[in-house]
């Protein structure tokens, strides 16, 4: 079982570290969660290298599945025994009472973690109002159990976490708040966070800074792309200290670089459509729309001129 | 009953028209929605010359109410005797299946019409994800009853609501959009949208608007500022034609823009608050917060230097 050992090596005191897709959701035709093409792609992803897999992450499209939907993939990802420490649930919604139901499914369920989105529909809000939000989810939730990451990522959010913001809550929280995920992309904010929260497990959203980050003290990374590159991704985690590593880490961010002159989850949804024959693969919900052909076609192409591909 | 008489004046085939409170969500200690509160102050407000009231718009603080709490706030609102022809409903959520859930419930009850926020997490979608989130919305709900309203409100949504977006859903269902609230404070997109579609029941999101979108063809307007400024903002339109009416616009244009320099949510509560001595108006759910008393001290004493009171 090298996985089990994997896993075991990459947490600490529970906390998850090492190499996480943020799960794309496959969908039926009607645009259902298709529960068994969920499951077996999380298999998949940690049988190529990932420590672990975000359920419901912005590439999931969590925003766009109810609080009942959520839960219910949850369930049956747990039912069709995908192990919850292997599992960061995002659960952040803008009603709090929301995020707190769906925070405490997780925390009932094992998972790894919750990454938690800030309310996301007001901007321009206040720090005070902020580590409010998140206050009054760990307070519901209790901290039995409870593995709270941060999330940051101000352009899709129009919520930016700011240092007085995770300050705060590391200083209230210190045994729950263990960790942040970043994906403002910006790999000076990523040495900041690495620099004054030694203590998170931190993880950058986009694999193109996967070694730098993992250098500067970073936990791993969760990003959308591992749900394509994951065998690469878990290569250089695990051959960080190696000789190879900024070839590799230059491959990976090449092939990341592709994917982002695209509508990032309709691009990834795809290249796994492709990759599988089935179809259905290039479901998503709107306001989000399926690539057209010619734009798939396009960045296939790229890719196989990258030299890359998912088998 | 002269109030009667003043809807039906300003409805068409049942379209509302005229000045409409986007209504603040009043909430106890915990947060929770008082709905004995939310039944004075909509009474409050069309006692004061509202022609109707807008639930769980921005200003209501939707997104921040699960769909649960939003439904049972409807339902005690009717049951409390408030007439379900005088309420727009706010039903847009990021979920599809959440609006649909939201919009079955206010045409069920009767409302005059559904207000719905375009989905609001993803940022940068195209005009064909967008129509599409807006299409499934009304396929799923029906015809029967609904009289749908777009809303643009780009700023908060991160999502715009160009010509093309409009044309296509007023060109698909020509009986059913029936309006739209125009909340980017864009006086040459209110003018666009009044020239390019005259058929809409076009409300300005502001009332510094209010006159000039009555003079482009406008139906009224939708104002969170309208839960302090009814009285002015109702004669406005009684009298939009009258010689005066420009010196009024003047003066609610400068009542407006006060309240513009603070948090508009919070420092109308704050106002609520001073208005009527119940402290737990000044409640609001984080994200937002509510002003400090320096804050609201400060804005009491502008409003009172333009002459305004509540009362």
């Amino acid at each position: 079982m090298p996985r089990e050992t994997h896993a075991a090596e990459n947490s600490t005191n529970g906390v998850p570290r090492g190499i996480f897709a943020a799960a794309l959701t496959p969908q039926k035709d009607d645009l259902a969660v298709d529960h068994e093409a969920l499951l077996g792609h999380c298999h998949w992803l940690v049988e190529r290298g990932c420590d672990g897999v975000c359920l419901f992450g912005t590439t999931g499209e969590a925003a766009s599945f109810t609080v009942g939907e959520r839960m219910t993939a949850l369930d049956t990802l747990l039912e069709g025994g995908f192990p919850p420490e292997r599992l960061l649930i995002g659960t952040g919604c803008c009603a709090i009472p929301d995020t707190v139901t769906l925070t405490k499914h997780a925390v009932k369920r094992g998972a790894a973690g919750v990454l938690v989105l800030p309310p996301y529909y007001f901007k321009g809000v206040s720090e005070e109002g902020i580590v409010d939000a998140h206050r009054r989810v760990i307070d519901d939730v209790g901290p039995a159990g409870l593995r709270f990451f941060l999330y940051h990522y101000p352009y899709m959010s129009g919520v930016s976490l700011s240092a007085g913001v995770i300050k705060a809550l590391t200083d209230e929280c210190p045994d729950t708040v263990v960790g942040i995920k970043d994906s403002s992309g910006d790999v000076e904010n990523m040495r900041t966070i690495c620099e004054s929260f030694p203590q998170l497990n931190a993880f950058p959203g986009t694999e193109t800074l996967l070694l730098d980050g993992l250098n500067m003290g970073a936990a791993g990374c969760i990003s959308a792309t591992i749900n394509v590159t994951s065998r690469l991704a878990a290569d250089i985690f695990a051959r960080r200290e190696a000789d190879e590593a900024p070839v590799l880490q230059d491959r990976l961010t090449a092939i990341r670089e592709t994917f982002d002159n695209y509508p990032l989850i309709e691009a990834l949804k795809h290249m796994m459509a492709e990759h599988t024959g089935r179809e259905a693969w290039r479901n998503v919900r709107p306001p989000i729309a399926r690539l057209t052909r010619r734009e798939g076609d396009r960045l296939a192409a790229e890719l196989r001129a990258l030299g890359f591909s998912i088998a």
